[in-house]
């Protein structure tokens, strides 16, 4: 019985990101803007996903686990950076905070995202808490999931996709580059962490990607009925911008149908794992409350 | 006797790019703008110096270092990418040709950038001619060379010296992070592939240090001097947005006796390691007749 909560492990996570950040001998103005928006109330997803499924196996895996859990933060942080650039999406807030180049400027912004990118590498090639080999792999994998044939190739075909009709195997393939990869390489940067069989890591594979589609779709829906209070972004941003979201192609009451079955793909997922290893991989199952709906919750 | 020619290595190392990025998997769009700035008619400088020092010692040694110099040239290209964006530098052409972002668009700019950056990492992670050990060092080497202490770090202080008085010693240490930091990359790469004795790969850094500010002094001196059809740039670009540089602090006298200087240093280092190593250092002396001036080549 795993008794790390998801909250433990968030908190454990924003002290090692500090505490490795309070050391940068980067430039002042640049490590300002990287401190901005890696510090600017995320909600640490993935790296939680990373150190709970580590913590599953045993407490002692949390930290070797850290380093990477922070590089893939990093790298999340660098795409939204760049994601809300005038260029991009063009957005002014997140979480209801300017969005980097808003607070500081255009070039700054983009030479953050560079610096967090570029670092991330640097940060799991120095990590002596995780073998040689592991390193690389995890260095390899991290580079397929956010680059040119992943998380970059998602970016550029949900750009094109502006103002097209998409169908929803085209919609969820560009969510699977743009945003799944990232929850993917999460599970299986601790399954390589903790030389999980080979086995267990395709379940856990499963599971991120049933919760990387989930996550989108809820974003989606949150976009459409959520306000910015919640979001913390400028509402039905995505309409302006003619994006194809899951409610545009399945409709309100679809899109709802499509998020609780992933949801529950995702859990049966949990189940199956829970019983053929004998751990608790139930300690998961908090992450798919967080994108449950509010009404789903009653 | 290297036999080797720098066109020879430029050749190799231009095949090698071309047969690799033929088999990439990237989305069309995002591969014709990384490919665009790739082939973009640069001289290879950086991959070439990599694969000169390894072929000095054995012409055995260019094979395992095509990947290294690949990813070099990949980081250098998506930092030009990059700096010309017109929250940059806002350069409309670059060797002649549009920019990036000029012949594509900004948004794909951004992404090509990002892709030619993440990549690179994955390519040395899986490079099977290289040892484990080697691949992680060239990483974390790369990583810092062109991260939030390195190029990045130059290219913010560069902006941040906008409309400043620099004295010499700012300039020379922004320009040892925006440009220095790639070519004393590219020699320690070899001197890591060959494990090459430290105090060769002192003599080689000490190298790079001076062609890497006579390459920029050279830069300065033909953005003043030359015109676009030399430079391919729009002329006396740097003025215009009020940048420090060698020139507007030497004096065009001064800016050139200095290029003269770091020249004659980088030279005595080439005799000093032929001599020491009774290798053909030489062979790299070619690499400071690119840039010198045409005035003092009569």
């Amino acid at each position: 019985m795993t008794l790390i909560t998801i909250d433990d492990l968030r908190k454990i996570f924003e002290n090692y990101l500090r505490e490795t950040m309070r050391y940068s001998l980067a430039p002042l103005p640049l490590v300002e803007s990287m401190l901005y928006s890696l510090l600017n109330g995320g909600k640490r997803v993935r790296p939680s996903l990373l150190l709970q499924v580590l913590a599953i196996q045993s407490v002692d895996l949390i930290k070797p686990g850290l380093r990477t859990a922070l590089a893939l933060e990093a790298i999340h942080t660098y795409s939204l950076i760049h994601d809300d650039l005038p260029a991009m999406d063009n957005d002014d807030f997140r979480r209801g905070q300017p969005t980097n180049h808003r607070q500081f400027s255009e070039a700054t912004a983009i030479l953050a995202g560079d610096a967090l990118l570029t670092d991330a590498f640097g940060w799991i090639a120095n990590d002596d808490l995780v073998s040689p080999d592991t390193r690389l792999q995890l260095i390899a994998d991290l580079s397929t999931a956010a680059g040119s044939i992943g998380m970059v190739a998602g970016q550029i075909a949900d750009i094109q996709a502006q103002g097209q009709a998409l169908n929803l195997d085209q919609l969820k393939h560009i969510h699977h580059q743009k945003t799944g990869q990232l929850f993917i390489f999460a599970v299986k940067a601790a399954a390589l962490i903790a030389s999980l069989p080979q086995d267990e890591t395709d379940q856990l594979l499963q599971f991120a990607r049933h919760f990387g589609q989930a996550f989108q779709i809820h974003n989606d829906l949150m976009d459409l009925i959520g306000d910015q209070a919640e979001t913390g972004k400028t509402s039905q941003a995505d309409l302006v911008l003619e994006k194809a979201t899951y409610p545009a192609i399945l409709g309100l009451d679809g899109a709802k149908a499509a998020l609780e079955a992933e949801l529950s793909g995702a859990q049966a997922v949990l189940d199956h794992l829970t019983q053929t290893s004998q751990k608790n991989y139930q300690a998961l199952a908090p992450f798919l409350s967080y994108i449950k709906l509010e009404d789903a919750h009653g």
